[in-house]
């Protein structure tokens, strides 16, 4: 025997020598699950004897087969010794028979995804034996019927269908309208017809032999490794597929034994909220899956005190032991066994953005974890999630006046979301791939349907409540989710649902509030939640700024962005961008002057005119930003961006001479001939920027008298104002060389005239390639960098972004020719490395040089994490992303 | 005294001291002049004794100033001392007078662009003396008023037409024709009138003190180095600012002491030709100016033999003495005063093209220098001349017989030339500028008409010889000219000229013949010259071949371009455009079906029909390059420039409209949407290149069978073909991972039909930042690299190259915002650094890379001399550069 395949529940310690000590090693080895099972057993929790295969076993067993599989059963079959001595009972034996779980668990958690087999052990001997020990026919053949129904579909993967139906043709048979309706008679019949179903689909009888069972169903576990739901799941979770899962095989323990039985899934802590209180549901007289598959109307986890007293008691005991053994909210399964109780699973639960930052924030509070460890525990994107839209709160109280409140189901996952009613997931995933906004509706959801809740915008099932499958799923991804909605009756031939009286089709707009559950007919508006009063997100990114090295500023055009930027917690202006203001209603005719004007004269006049406008301007930014410094960049796109289409005025010109139009002709085809002599073939890389200032300085020479002019009205006001004047698209050198002297004189003489001195600094976006390549000559002039990695990334690619994302980019993504878009990803081996190029040049000349970055990217987690790492001193990206920002600069700072 | 500013001729070896020994150094120092008469005084070749002051010294004076000047008076004063003890004549003293020339002299040789002053000395004193000493009142009267003459223009400043005018009005007076018609009598009233212009203009008199003299003019010529003429000169001719002028104090020689006197230009070789003898013209009774001005008919050097048979002598054995010592074609100045010869100056000869490359190989011939040497010697630039169009001979014959041949005058400066005739060199300049071909027609040329002589395509001077100011400046710049052409007369007044009995005016049409000296009116077309009959050429090039290393690739797309190419001594085609043979008449209609195909079926048949074209292509050139290396690019522009012109499909259809035409509307309608559909922002980075390939893999598949098809087809017929496949614009490794398999099976699919397998490779372009960034990876895939420096340049600037050169680039060149045109010679900083980091990384991971570069740097000799110093293993470049790249090639290895 080359290697240990199998470990005991009480083999940890074991286990970590194997694995050289590592407790990451230990999940590794044996799978989430597995791991937290032999843990458990370690801390002494209530688990029922086990052992895990483990998920090397499982790798080898997909690479070389049938040989590994006999030498796991032989280690399989060494372990159940043990297991036998600890239960007293034994596998196989008709006496006193011993049953296994056989479940999945791979190192992270994929809830459904893989296969599992119950039961195992029974057959038609020992399930005499077992009829003999609990006097109770109808209880052990519902448990074989279960078996032999689990192994077709599981085992020998046939549809599960076959086996409902033939249940159902039974119930309608004997007029029986539930389960429990059936006899000790009708199970045992419905066993044999199970067997017979199995034998005639696929010529394979059900293995009386336990062994036999165990070995097959451990082999099927380890091929739902690679099935196309495990596969679709690891690749939306972001989980590599070299992994493998683990196998833990477990004594069964009978949650259906009767009403002093049952079974429950529970969070120590709210998912949803992340309050601290314990958050599940429980069912007596069940089995687990029974629960999970929210088929049964559970019951809220605290009425357990009452049903059973003693078991709840320890129960609140385990759970508290468990979350502070673990330091995180766990996920726990247990089942009650004649009122004794058996832990059978713990993990680390799964929770809403909400409850990830209370949670953490708690934890820290508590003292159970550290404030390093809160800001680590948090995710950007949960911090993103917290951004994100809810229902403007009249519109929703106008919507319910309406009517148009259909029903109130469980809030499983949090957030407003509007899409069209989508009744199953290939049209939910065809459709929202398609660009539409979806609301996939399911009586419930199944592993096979994660493909459409990804696509989709939020999730709505009439059935199953706060531990479904379709909430935990929703939870995970952050799409905003309501369950259990009872009043909605889904008629899924039909294609449409009906509730409170109104039918709603398929493709109706429909309208979730997965915060509250409530769901309305037709579009809610949506507003951006209040940032100021949550709570526990402003502590955790208070600490997070205790941590971060990177500072966090905004790009804001308008003095209500800056304000809203300054109020997220941004630290400066990292780009103003002056010629978004052009495009404003009244001023564009201005700026069209200035660009049409046949002489200096006639240009100068229309700047004249501007001036004001853009002081104006600026001094409200000032103000926003008293004591920061505001970085604002001179005009920087080229000049028929400003123009009325080229084919809209051809179209006017072509008209009027056809049809002999005078009346207007000629001032047409002098646009027209305008329009023309501004024609690029390629104006993104023609006369835009710092190459536009020095052809036509008059224009940027206003830019920084209106700068200027404002910062020094404000100063005189009692502001602390920072201008940085920014040049766009510098190439080379010299390009500084010529402009920057000319508008620092343009500055000085403005500060003269107002008799008031500022501090400023004058420095250059860093964007071509050319620049970073010889960043050490730009830092010879410019006194501040500033990454332009919108454009830098179109350079160094060479793609035009607008022609790229349109024409072949999505495809590259799509075929993995890139690993994702460089616009929304820093592009770190290719962009970055000119970015650390110019990095290193600039700060060799000018070591106190003030580095950032204000391309999208400035709002990019892992974007964020580079930046930190090549010691830029702030990220600049939208007001609405400066706390993700703040986040991921402090995880990036204690990486 | 802290500097030794002055150095007498005899003290060449103090000189070379004072520098630390390097001949060079003593050349800046002294200027080339002075270290000329420093070094032939030195060799003994007879000198009129003088001395020189440095350039030291006039950078000194040109930024302290007065201090200086009297300063280097003193050094002058102790100097002369010597002067006056060789040749026993005192500064001065009326009794017997020593008379100075005082001469600049720069580094590098700058023609007449600064100042001289004769017979400094003379004064009313002196001026006695020297009738006492002559007994030639006339002599001594002409001498002084040149010198008041000089001393005014030079010195003062004052416009040499006041002192031009004068004379003219005297001889006007008196019915004097020519000068020599004046007697003693009236150059002694002139010099007195003089004296009295430069008082009257300047209130300055003449200064009587010869030290008082000297000192100004010392001055004076300092002063020159930065008039504008010299300025100009040293910007058109690439020399350095900052070096100073020499100024060279000479005793006077009299070249017009009589009829046993004389002064002379010569050259040691034909400047022209490179033929050996020598070439140069005299005047007896003249000075130097005299010759040098052209205004008297010179005559050719060798009738001094009957002339003055034993000056003759010693002139042609010091010739070659000279040439001996400097191992160079020389071109000097000597004087014969009473038939005794004093050689006044030499220096490295100006020459032709032509005449440079025969110059350097019959001296390499004759032992004067090594190969080596001759290679050096020949400027990249040369060898372009020769490959410049001449008339076509045929066409020259007809004109002639047609009456057009207006004139034959001296073949100056070699090679034809068409243009409009221009009157003055400022609208020689306007009209150049303005893109027009200009032939500048001047009776003679000056310093002030350098401008204008660079800014024409020809030079056409009615007056003066094989060594006036037109020749020698036209055949440094390469312009040619034809001088002295005497037939021709020129109304300056009327702007034209008359000849042969017709009338030119400005603007009319011209073409002259700088290799035989003929003036045609009319535009005569010219033909490209016979490379393989420039055996001169063949000869230095073959030792070029013997020097280098790098090897010289051709662009070409046709076989006729191949064949030209290896005829030039290409050893590979570099880059074979497939997309060019789609422009061609019958196939753009097909390209087009391919492009608008409406399904896979429809574009495949269009594929299909251009595969035998394509085939038949390749065949042709894998024809001309048996046994070379071909490297065929796959398709790179993007679609749309295979379609119509949008605006004009677009007045097609809109007009249609207006006008209610349904005849043909649907049709062009589709066609508009079609292009509209393939319409890009920015196409130069949009689907092109291995982009389009990925998205429609059929077109490159296509055209690697052709290519495969081609070769197995020519390799049946014996002729070792040596395919190498190139994908363009590749930015990530994984475009090559994903379209390089695809395309091999292809081929190795041809190679299994034909029965037949070809030596094959697989690259790459790099062309885009991010591949040169990355090379490492893509060399992990990529069997070679070439890169394609045109669009490297584009994205590493962000120029787009046609839209920049348009709008800012050339303000940007002329501002000297950019060193140079970046598209024309690599911007070594910024392009060249990329492809240093594309070479280490490529390399780094396949040591044996082939890396080449195929854009239009490829031609260009700075840009490989870089490509040598990278290690490149070729450069490519157009047919008719491949000699100049020989060259360039070598001379980067000899550095």
């Amino acid at each position: 025997m080359a290697e240990k395949w199998v470990f005991l529940f009480e083999e940890v310690e074991e286990a970590e020598k194997y694995v050289g000590g590592d407790w990451e090693g230990v999940r590794s080895l044996l799978g989430g699950k597995g791991a937290n099972l032999a843990e458990m057993t370690r801390i002494g929790a209530p688990v029922p004897p086990g052992f895990t295969v483990t998920t090397e076993a499982c790798l080898a067993y997909l690479s070389r087969g049938e040989d590994v599989a006999g030498a796991v059963l032989e280690q399989e079959r060494e372990a159940m010794n043990r297991v036998e001595e600890l239960t007293g009972k034994k596998f196989g034996d008709p006496q006193n028979p011993l049953l296994v779980s056989c479940r999945s668990g791979g190192k992270f958690s994929m809830p459904g995804m893989m296969d599992t087999v119950l039961n195992i052990g029974l057959n038609d001997e020992t399930a005499q034996g077992m009829i003999a020990l609990t006097g109770n026919e109808r209880f052990v053949y519902d448990l074989y019927r279960r078996l032999v129904q689990m192994f077709g579909s599981v085992v020998l993967d046939l549809d599960d269908e076959l086996f409902e139906h033939a249940l159902d043709a039974l119930k309608n048979r004997v007029g029986a309208k539930a389960d429990t309706d059936l006899t000790a008679e009708h199970w045992k019949e419905l066993t044999e017809e199970f067997k017979q179903i199995t034998l005639s689909k696929e010529g394979c009888a059900f293995p009386q032999d336990p062994y036999e069972q165990l070995k097959l169903a451990t082999e099927a576990v380890f091929k739902s490794w690679n099935g196309k739901r495990a596969i679709d799941y690891r690749n939306a979770a972001g989980i590599s597929h070299d992994l493998g899962t683990g196998v833990s095989i477990q004594t069964m323990i009978f949650g259906n034994m009767g009403w002093n039985s049952g079974t429950g899934v529970t969070f120590t802590r709210d998912p949803a909220t992340g309050e601290r209180k314990l958050y599940g549901d429980y069912l007596l007289n069940a089995q687990g899956e029974d629960v999970v598959a929210g088929i049964r109307n559970t019951k809220p986890i605290h009425e357990l005190e009452q049903d059973l007293p003693e078991a709840y008691k320890q129960f609140q005991e385990i759970c508290d032991k468990l979350e502070h053994h673990y330091r995180e909210m766990q996920d726990v399964e247990f089942t009650i066994e004649n009122e004794k109780l058996w832990m059978l699973q713990t993990r680390d639960g799964k929770r809403t953005a909400r409850a990830t930052v209370k949670i953490a924030v708690d934890m820290a509070n508590e003292g159970l974890i550290d404030r390093k460890e809160a800001v680590k525990r948090v995710k950007p994107a949960d911090v993103d999630a917290l951004m994100h839209p809810m229902f403007d709160p009249d519109a929703k109280s106008a919507a319910a006046v309406e009517g148009k409140l259909l029903s109130k189901g469980v809030n499983a996952s949090p957030g407003a979301a509007v899409g069209v009613a989508a009744f199953d997931a290939d049209l939910a995933e065809e459709w929202g791939k398609a660009g539409k906004d979806v609301i996939m509706v399911r009586p419930f959801t199944k592993p096979d349907d994660v493909h459409g809740m990804l696509a989709s915008k939020g999730i709505l099932t009439s059935e199953g409540g706060a531990t479904s499958h379709a909430a935990v799923v929703a939870r995970q991804f952050g799409v905003p989710c309501v369950c259990g909605a009872s009043e909605v009756s889904i008629d899924g031939a039909a294609r449409q649902f009906e509730a409170n009286g109104q039918i709603i089709k398929e493709g109706d707009w429909v309208s979730i509030d997965g915060t509250t559950g409530e769901v309305f007919v037709g579009e809610i508006p949506t507003v951006a939640p209040e940032f100021e009063e949550q709570t526990d997100l402003l502590i955790l990114l208070s600490w997070a700024d205790e941590i971060r090295r990177l500072q966090v500023w905004a790009n804001a055009d308008y003095p209500a962005d800056a304000e809203r930027a300054r109020s997220y917690g941004a630290q400066g202006i990292g780009l103003c961008r002056t010629e978004h203001m052009f495009f404003e209603e009244v001023r564009l005719p201005i700026v069209q002057r200035m660009i049409l004007a046949k002489n200096d004269e006639d240009r100068q006049s229309a700047l004249d005119e501007l001036l004001p406008m853009q002081r104006s301007d600026f001094e409200g930014i000032f103000q926003s930003m008293d004591d920061l410094p505001v970085i604002i960049r001179l005009i920087d796109p080229p000049l028929h961006e400003f123009l009325p289409d080229h084919d809209e005025v051809l179209k006017t010109v072509l008209t009027k001479r056809i049809k002999q139009e005078t009346d207007g002709l000629a001032e047409a085809e002098d646009l027209l001939a305008a329009i023309e002599g501004l024609h690029e073939s390629n104006p993104m890389m023609g006369l835009r920027g710092v190459r536009l200032s020095i052809i036509m300085p008059g224009l940027v020479k206003m830019q920084v008298r209106a700068i200027f002019e404002a910062a020094c009205n404000k100063a005189k006001e009692g502001v602390v104002v920072k201008p940085e004047v920014m040049i766009p698209l510098a190439g080379h050198v010299n390009e500084l060389k010529v402009i920057q002297p000319i508008l620092e004189d343009v500055a000085n003489a403005v500060m003269e005239e107002k008799g008031i001195t500022v501090e400023y600094k004058f420095g250059t976006m860093i964007e071509i390639p050319r620049a970073a390549l010889t960043a050490d000559e730009i830092a010879g002039i410019a006194q501040f960098f500033s990454f332009g990695t919108n454009d830098l990334t179109q350079m160094t690619f060479g793609y035009s972004r607008d022609d790229a994302e349109a024409r072949f980019l999505l495809t590259y993504v799509e075929q993995e020719v890139l690993p994702e878009n460089p616009f929304q990803s820093l592009d770190q081996d290719g962009v970055g490395q000119l970015m650390q190029i110019a990095v290193e040049k600039g700060r060799g000349i000018r070591p106190e040089l003030e580095v950032g970055i204000c391309g999208e990217h400035g709002g990019d987690p892992s974007s964020i994490a580079f930046c930190h790492k090549l010691g830029l001193n702030y990220v600049s990206c939208s007001p609405y992303r400066v706390p993700i920002a703040r986040l991921a600069a402090a995880q990036a700072a204690l990486k």
